[in-house]
């Protein structure tokens, strides 16, 4: 029996994928339907519900579970779920589609699932609103000086104000998995959720950490992994190598830094790398939860919430990732139907540094120093100062890792420089 | 309600210390009393009786408890208890004494506590035999071999033999907690499971980490002290006050090296020091379990079980104290009693050591590099090199511990150059 915590729903992995002959019957079937464009996101949803990742899910949501989502953390059947998972349409679209009809969902000519429309349902814009507040707002922040400042910069409120006001609803039968598995620039790191649990069985595992990666992993990242290293059977450093904020760093940059940081720092035996296909949501402390809830599917029991996980700018305090975990349903009681609950704890691990006095990396619990004793490391500290060629303090980050970083930053200087010029000369930009 | 982990055996902290005028009145009656002088060990064991940290024991074992705990980790009514606890007496004593009697146990003429007489009961040293190797054999250490170095080298098969063959059953009302609330030496750190327990619980701790200490605090120590802040709530540093082997450092040096490193190196918020009274049975990896029993007796429920833990020369594997663990009754399995199953959990954490190439403190789980990247921290080492006055290397200590600990082995020095001197020129060694 697997000692791994059971995927999430109490149903096992939920897999909507096809392949082989029923793939292909289906893909015919589907070219003769009529075709829905998705947006990037709900491709990213519609791979991970094919290969088990949104386990219990099997398709988009009602809106019975839209509604129950926002306001309680459930699906309407009261299995926690953290955000929305939904297929917005057109108008048009909606008014040609009837309940009973199966769709086929395109994006880029690329036919990626059909569905099965049990479902139409609209939302106002006062809905998308109210789901934007629900899901998006931080914990104790005023409404009025939310809606301040979220259409501007808070790039998940405008993602959904952004949707259309229909949805469908129902099962999927997920087609492809885009190029995840064949573009080498993911080194071969996209794994299923029945991939990543048969390396961790393979190798005895049963406590399992999951580093969340969006960025380049720095130091801070690499303490946070081996803290958990100290305490769980292995890590996964899995990496979101679906689409982000254009600026952040491409994919195959940040595989190949944390690639390279594994080979010179980490025990390979006690380390998995994996990549998985979603978009980043911007939904900050609900996202951290999602991340535990599509981990747990992957064979996860423990999932590292640092400072900040999943932060969008300054709309949520430095911890409210950690604190949430406190705050869904069924923790701390007892569940009658344990499939319903999050099985996967956060590995919660306060803001982390390296400090001289204390001659190495240590964290705000553990180091009674002051601020002139640390190196305080963070992301977009260290980004600037390699997008401007400046020198980076010792101990900030491995050598290693930064060669790749300077380099990547160096190319995309020159990059724009090239842009300029033609530009200046008149040659059309890209 | 307490968020902390009841006491071991499900009867919440069992206390046997009689106080105020109830102790006086007792004391009163015990001085009436046949006297029966213990040992430094039982004396140990009373005071832990006395205070609850022992819980669920009220008193001596009986006979059928002591060949439980050898064979099954059992009292006889199923309770998990690792170590036998006895009360040996002489052939006189015991043939004085009869079922139903009270007698006082008394060491260095002060009375301990009083004992209900409800069994009397004889071991023969073939019986003797078979205890110690049950407690000290290694796992899979060959008998022969065991006895081919035990007497001789094994401090803990030393102290059963040395035992007499008869022994005293039953309920103890405890009287005295010797000297460690008063004497200064202990620097205010001897507190009882009530006292760590209100401590947690005014800080709102739930998730408590012990640190096993016996020997001065080392940069390995500090170490998993902090691995286990970054997961836990809080730690509690729990040194041994009670006697050690002759050689090993005294209680009051111990406890000022551990006071200067929580005073420069931790978050005191997040620390509570602390020392119980008992000796070191030496029984390596059950004496793990012992230390993991009575901690949860404390309000601890995650043990500290590092390399070598409780470990005595070259008798056990260098984890097979954090292994015994997985090897105890009701482990993985749903225990009918909860009071019955050891609930304070083991944190095993690897081997550590301060490594060049990481820059920083490491674990065999988290560094790949190799030897010469290390500077291997041993107590032993540290002790060789400070009693031969020596350079200790860099990152190997903390300088404000190590200068507690090289005055210590200075003094001592001088010490023994003033007896020797003494002792040439005639005069009476002490």
């Amino acid at each position: 029996m697997s000692k791994l915590v059971p995927p999430h729903g109490g149903k096992g992995l939920v897999i909507r994928l096809l392949e082989g002959a029923e793939r292909d019957a289906e893909l015919k079937k589907a070219e003769g339907l009529k075709k829905i464009e998705i947006s990037a996101q709900e491709k990213g949803d519609l791979i991970m519900i094919g290969i088990g990742g949104f386990s219990p899910l099997d398709g988009f949501m009602t809106k019975a579970d839209w509604k129950s989502v926002c306001e309680n953390f459930t699906l309407a059947d009261g299995t926690f779920w953290p955000v929305p998972v939904m297929c917005s349409v057109t108008d048009e679209d909606a008014a040609a589609v009837n309940v009973g009809d199966e769709v086929a969902l395109e994006r880029d000519g690329e036919i990626f699932a059909t569905l099965k429309v049990e479902e139409k349902f609209s939302l106002s814009d006062d809905e998308k609103k109210w789901e934007s507040e629900m899901v998006y707002k931080g914990n104790g922040e005023d409404s009025e000086k939310f809606w301040d400042v979220a259409l501007e910069d808070h790039p998940g409120v405008q993602m959904v104000m952004a949707r259309g006001n229909e949805y469908l609803a129902g099962p999927v039968n997920v087609l492809s998995e885009g190029d995840y598995k064949t573009n080498p620039k993911y080194l071969g790191m996209y794994l299923r959720p029945a991939e990543t649990r048969a390396i961790f069985e393979e190798r005895g595992w049963s406590t399992v950490a999951a580093m969340q990666l969006r960025n380049p992993m720095h130091r801070s990242h690499e303490h946070l992994c081996k803290i958990a290293l100290d305490v769980c059977d292995g890590v996964i450093i899995h990496s979101l190598i679906g689409n982000l904020k254009p600026g952040d760093i491409p994919a195959e940059v940040r595989l190949k830094c944390i690639d390279t940081l594994v080979d010179g720092y980490f025990v390979k035996e006690h380390v998995v790398q994996g990549g998985y296909p979603l978009d980043m949501r911007y939904a900050g402390p609900r996202e951290g939860l999602l991340h535990a809830t599509f981990r747990q599917n992957y064979g996860v029991n423990r999932m590292i919430i640092g400072r900040d996980h999943a932060g969008v700018g300054d709309f949520y305090t430095l911890f409210e990732a950690q604190e949430i975990f406190d705050k869904i349903p069924y923790q701390g009681e007892e569940c009658p139907d344990p499939g319903k609950k999050l099985l996967c704890e956060p590995l919660k691990i306060d803001w982390t540094f390296y400090c001289f006095k204390c001659d190495g990396m240590a964290s705000m619990r553990t180091c009674p120093h002051g601020k002139d004793d640390r190196v305080i490391l963070s992301g977009t500290k260290l980004r600037k100062a390699l997008s401007e060629g400046a020198e980076v303090p010792d101990h900030f980050g491995r050598d290693e890792v930064l060669v790749i970083l300077r380099d990547y930053y160096e190319n995309l200087t020159e990059k724009v420089e090239i842009k300029m010029q033609k530009a200046a000369s008149g040659q059309e930009m890209k």
